[in-house]
């Protein structure tokens, strides 16, 4: 990651809200991990893991925590922070500046009857938009993205390349649609129909408020019997599917390959881990947390932690689990004992 | 979803074969979800849980179950049918018609020599067709789609945006591939060789039979000792992975992110519920249910439903968790009674 | 699959080390599954499953494992190998010849400043590729796939249709990259600020060592604080996820739907079965396996198998899964048993 001009580490201290130690008057031109950074660049550390890459690091100065601040070796120069991830959060954007876009329709770009934008947008080679679609100041949509007829995007959104959104799709301020993923489509509903399954027509859209970010290859189907609705906020991993209906609170997080089924509310702030999976018309209360691979078949409360399957609280599963480890070998003694008690 | 025409109440319970009650005579312009449906729309009550909205809906008329016929309130037009999706299923082609496509070839499109068609054919923007295809009358290939050499297409079919077909794919009449499924790529077969993987080439191919559908992002692959075939009228969600030489009968149901694993045969009417996985070479009887998350790693007999890990029946599983539950307590018990019956 | 030339079943059995029984100078024409194999078609018999279909094929010659020596019934000209599968390996090239490929730059695609490659490639219709991107002799780029600013290509890499490289990712010599991949991708890791998710700015690459091979729509995180690295000859399947600033060995097998959360290391020649899940900052040791659906939450020693959740000896669970099933019914015995016990 280098950067379009210097900065010496005390800028980059103030920058951050952190601490020098060491020399200041560094200039540096980039960020890289501890292994790979130069002289010239700025690295971090933050988890103890890292250690050993710290202390043989080329790195021009580090970005400590503060539990790091009497560790020895490494770096002379040295800026103490909270938080590094937050720091880093915090610099790349005033050091890098926004990612540059080409703020123009490329030639080869279809835009159907009746679309129209405010303020300026960035449409890339070959994008399918279709009729009656409305997109907000400083929107981006990436190559062969396409997006259906009706949809409407609030300013700031950026669609990236290979992103489908289908007819209707409504995103708020900021939402960020990876590449690959597809939004809108139909719910996988179907009624028996002469001997086959004939699909429930989708009457719900799907909308994604502000903030929203999709990740890569996942899909959200739109609404059947109402709308599919992710609330402000809610980050959404790769390869993660929202079944129809499906209603999500402000500022979750769904990890990579999470399934929810149609119909299931999830409150705000709760996190479900990576391939978890919801059952259908269920409520998972607000700040509950859903364990790596649980699969949730009842309601979840609020603030509760839950993991396995059936989906319970996850000490109960590490007790389960050992009590199951010790058990194992006491089977058959246990079978005569109960024998013995019968008879 | 406007209507190209209006439809009165009456006109529309007979076309659903439905019975008014209260004023037949209004015109309707559209359907719409209840929470969202205003005077011109027609809505629909599926479900206790949307009660409410009945209640406080401005729908001009409502579908109903038959099990709402004394609720009160709502709007005073009313449709009583036997199941309000089947009614709407029935009702939204005859309505809206089907959706319009462009009847040509887009100028973009790419088609190799010996590629013919019968009948009138939509190919958009871009979409890449190898040589020696064939594609039945109405077939429909959206833009950026690619069909490999010597693919060919029954009647009726879809392909949409960002679908890939690989060489030697056969489609029945009326199959669905959604955006950005991956049909017919080699699997996932390897040999040793001088301490590497090779893989093993493939030799078969992959054939989905009338009325299937492939949702999103899922991926199916070829045959590589025999062909991958999938039975008339099943249905394939999203993110699903179907692995080689998997054969699936008629009429399935595969729930988003399932996976199926190489050589499997799964029979006529069987149902695999969300994330379920299906080890290799087994054999999943006619009209099983696997429960969603559940990991198979034996065969299923007809009829059966199971659930868990390692799979078994549904029941057995949830009668496990709730002996678990109670035994977790009891372990330093049983093992302090199990050392004294061995002494 | 219909060869360009004809070879004798004398020839094919020299060409992959095998020894003719039978008649040995039929031409052959092209490879089938012994189903649809007709009189100028190779086939092969590698499992004892497929013996019907041996018995009856039409194939002019098969190739048969040793096990199947002495056989009854099928064709008369049969080709005796160690392994069909690694004689097909084998054969396949050398009779096939490599997939033909166009070795130019399509009018379509976009070549950003500062772009150069060594030797001839193939260039597809509409592909986007960023600036200061270096390509090798004989890289393929399909049809609309992208490859970002800075990224490195090894010669003979394959980047198929509608993949993404994200800027920076480079790749060794003889990678592939399937259809609808993307790879570094920003990782899912977010601090809070001001009560929003904002993103850790990613400052690690993608780095694919030597003859990997990534999965149809799989996605692969870039580093954010270190790289994420795959080691030579690892092959990852169709729709896995691998997290940001995951290590992964040489010459593992990553199966369909498995997904790795950030920061763990899994060491050479480690299979991980289907939708497998590995928690994050764990150690998976070299050589281990981990089984289908497994749920990772701890390091695992080089050389275990693991399966079940949480993921434990392979054996374990198993007899665990036979424990339980046995106690289930005893539950209520043993309470009173321990109720005694107590009293």
């Amino acid at each position: 990651m280098p950067a379009p001009h210097r900065l010496t580490v005390r800028e980059i201290a103030t920058l951050v809200g952190g601490q020098v130690e060491g020399p200041a008057d560094a200039a540096l031109t980039g960020i890289a991990p501890l292994d790979r950074a130069g002289p010239a660049d700025l690295s971090f550390l933050a988890s103890g893991r890292y250690l050993q890459y710290f202390q043989h690091t080329s790195a021009g100065a580090v970005l400590l925590g503060p539990e790091f601040r009497t560790v020895r070796g490494g770096p002379a120069s040295r800026i103490l922070v909270e938080d590094p991830h937050a720091a880093l959060a915090r610099l790349v954007p005033e050091w890098f500046g926004a990612p540059s876009a080409t703020w123009a329709v490329h030639a080869s770009a279809r835009l159907g009857r009746g679309t129209r934008w405010r303020g300026r947008v960035a449409i890339g080679t070959g994008v399918q938009i279709g009729t009656g679609v409305e997109l907000g100041a400083n929107c981006r949509v990436d190559a062969f993205a396409t997006i259906g007829d009706g949809c409407r995007l609030g300013d700031d959104c950026h669609v990236e390349s290979h992103a489908t959104l289908e007819d209707g799709t409504e995103l708020g301020r900021g939402v960020r649609i990876r590449r690959g993923a597809r939004v809108g489509g139909p719910g996988f509903g179907f009624v028996p129909r002469s001997g086959a399954h004939e699909r429930i027509p989708p009457v719900g859209r799907c909308i994604l408020h502000d903030g929203v970010e999709i990740g890569a290859n996942s899909t959200v189907d739109r609404g059947s019997v109402g709308d599919t609705v992710i609330g402000p906020g809610t980050k959404v991993d790769s390869l993660v599917h929202v079944g129809h209906n499906v209603r999500i609170g402000a500022h979750c997080l769904v990890m990579a390959q999470v399934g929810i089924a149609g119909s299931t509310v999830v409150e705000d702030d709760v996190v479900l881990a990576g391939q978890a999976g919801l059952a259908g018309h269920l409520r998972v209360g607000a700040g509950a947390r859903v364990g790596a691979q649980a699969g949730v078949i009842g309601n979840v409360a609020a603030g509760d932690s839950v993991s396995g399957y059936p989906a319970r609280p996850h000490r109960e599963v590490l007790r389960q689990a050992a009590a199951l480890k010790r058990l194992a070998p006491l089977v058959t003694h246990l079978e005569e004992l109960a024998r013995r008690h019968d008879g």
